[in-house]
């Protein structure tokens, strides 16, 4: 049931990618656990993408993106809609382009991004906060301003930007037999899918989502895009509903794709707080949760999983109870 | 006001310990932040022994101390009466030995504390809750068995055990202007300015230590060992008293020693949590009080730090309220 066809993004897209970006972002590293492998029956690696600049793979798609325009659309500046990491990532290349970056963000926004982005010097425009406005508001930025909108994922250069990540998992761990990575829009899923699929042609590419926001696996099995907007899950990461983009290349490269329940991935989150000190968004997590209930079968394998961000507030944790 | 004398361990001594300890330690990651180094006015790289097998250097200084054992003496197991982050990281050395670990625990010992013990197969004798009972009930277990009692910290092959660190750090980042560390019983502290002070003559080698269980800077200070038991901070891994040798090694080779208050360690742990990304013990955040509290001045220095661990218990985080 694979589709056929040529894809949007190709290996050379990423491999440029990787080269125009290396100036800006983290080679990140990749750790491992005994314990963990022991708990998970697969011998795992964990790219830390949680240690990327901005704490989040978007860094990467957003340098690309905004380092592959001409001189002339630089300087009208970059624009887009997220409230989220790909915002601040956004605001970071522009700021290293020097060129300006505005964020259109709802006016509900959590402090903490709203600072995140102000910090890296991007300018923030607040609207309603319904996705008609946001979007509304970021075409008035391109009108008036002649500014470029770099879409959060399903911009070609971001996804090609997101792929990068994959280029170097391989050149640090060549033996992979398996890759997992999250679904939310599907940038990082497809920029992953083809540096797998093309510089390691056998590899299994498996994705994974929350049960509770399961629009790309419904796509994927049913092959027609859905984005019927149902997402209620704790990786917020993953609220966002899977791009056409990211459906098209998941359709063409996907093995397997795994849901898994909310307390999975709390489970999940804690696990790797816990044994491989790191900090990570429960939407890094539901990889791990897929093997923690048994949803994929990788016994023995050499299991690449990148873990896609560490921004979370500190104030709360998921396995706490809610605060009073 | 320096000590002269020939030091209790030599670079010899760690350079030796590196060797035998390398099969059963991790070479850790150093971590960089331009966030953080703006915050804190110097260029710091972290030495991230949290991600240390067991979650603490520890595992350092336990293995060289057990594999330095001849195999009469290290057929007859260990003993240590230590209840944090030592005893776990013995049992793993004598796991890889082979041999028998008898760990002596207070009755009230946390649970996790006594599990990570037992998974790691370590034997646990509970006592009473007492330093006394404790010491005696190791000493009838060295009397019992011939087994050899390894002191968390006091013990020169640990010392040299936890010089290793520095050895390696140096490798990964040669051009340190200077290395920061905290002291809890002063093993780290003493093993890094030793292999410091050897491998990089001119470096500035400073001691960090909460202000509310300074007794290893007033001994410092003072020229002479104080053991008054005063100590009360969160930094749960810096409660133990200086021991002698420690004491020793710092005297003669320390260039500075600051204190930091309990308000400052709370912030420096959720600092690096944050920017990082990385779970730190609060033990581990006393050097980055230092900086972030201005006891130390290091304006455009490169500033090594060592992160001593990462074993925190993950239900309750030192900047939330407490519960109730």
């Amino acid at each position: 049931m694979k589709e056929s066809g040529p894809l949007p993004v190709t290996l050379s897209d990423i491999e440029a990618a990787a080269a125009r970006i290396a100036p800006f972002v983290k080679l990140t590293p990749v750790l491992t656990s005994q314990r963990l492998d022991v708990l998970l029956g697969a011998e795992i690696f964990f790219k830390c993408e949680n240690f990327q600049r901005v704490g989040t793979f978007k860094t990467r798609g957003a340098h690309n993106a905004v380092f592959a325009l001409d001189d002339a659309a630089a300087a009208r500046g970059v624009v887009t809609h997220s409230s989220g990491n790909h915002a601040a990532a956004l605001s970071l290349a522009a700021r290293h382009r020097g060129i300006p970056a505005c964020i259109v963000m709802p006016s509900n926004a959590p402090r903490t991004k709203v600072e995140s982005v102000l910090r890296l010097g991007g300018e923030i425009r607040f609207c309603e906060p319904t996705m008609q406005a946001r979007e509304a508001a970021a075409a008035s930025i391109v009108a008036e301003r002649g500014a470029t909108l770099i879409h959060p994922y399903d911009n070609l250069a971001v996804i090609a930007g997101q792929g990068t990540a994959m280029v170097e998992f391989i050149g640090q761990v060549p033996g992979l037999d398996v890759i997992m990575a999250p679904v939310g829009g599907g940038g990082l899923m497809a920029g992953t899918s083809i540096a797998a699929r093309g510089l390691k042609p056998g590899i299994r590419i498996i994705a994974t989502e929350p049960e509770q926001a399961d629009d790309a696996f419904r796509s994927w099995k049913q092959g027609e895009l859905i984005n019927d907007g149902m997402a209620n899950t704790i990786a917020d990461g993953l609220r966002t509903s899977v791009g056409s983009n990211g459906y098209t290349v998941m359709r063409a490269l996907l093995d397997e794709f795994a849901t898994v329940s909310e307390d999975a991935i709390i489970q999940a989150t804690r696990l790797v707080w816990e044994v491989l000190k790191i900090v990570i968004e429960p939407s890094s997590a539901v990889p791990v949760a897929a093997l923690l209930e048994g949803k994929v079968n990788l016994t023995d394998r050499k299991v690449g999983i990148i873990l896609s961000g560490g921004n979370v507030d500190l104030d709360w944790l998921p396995w706490q109870p809610a605060q009073s």
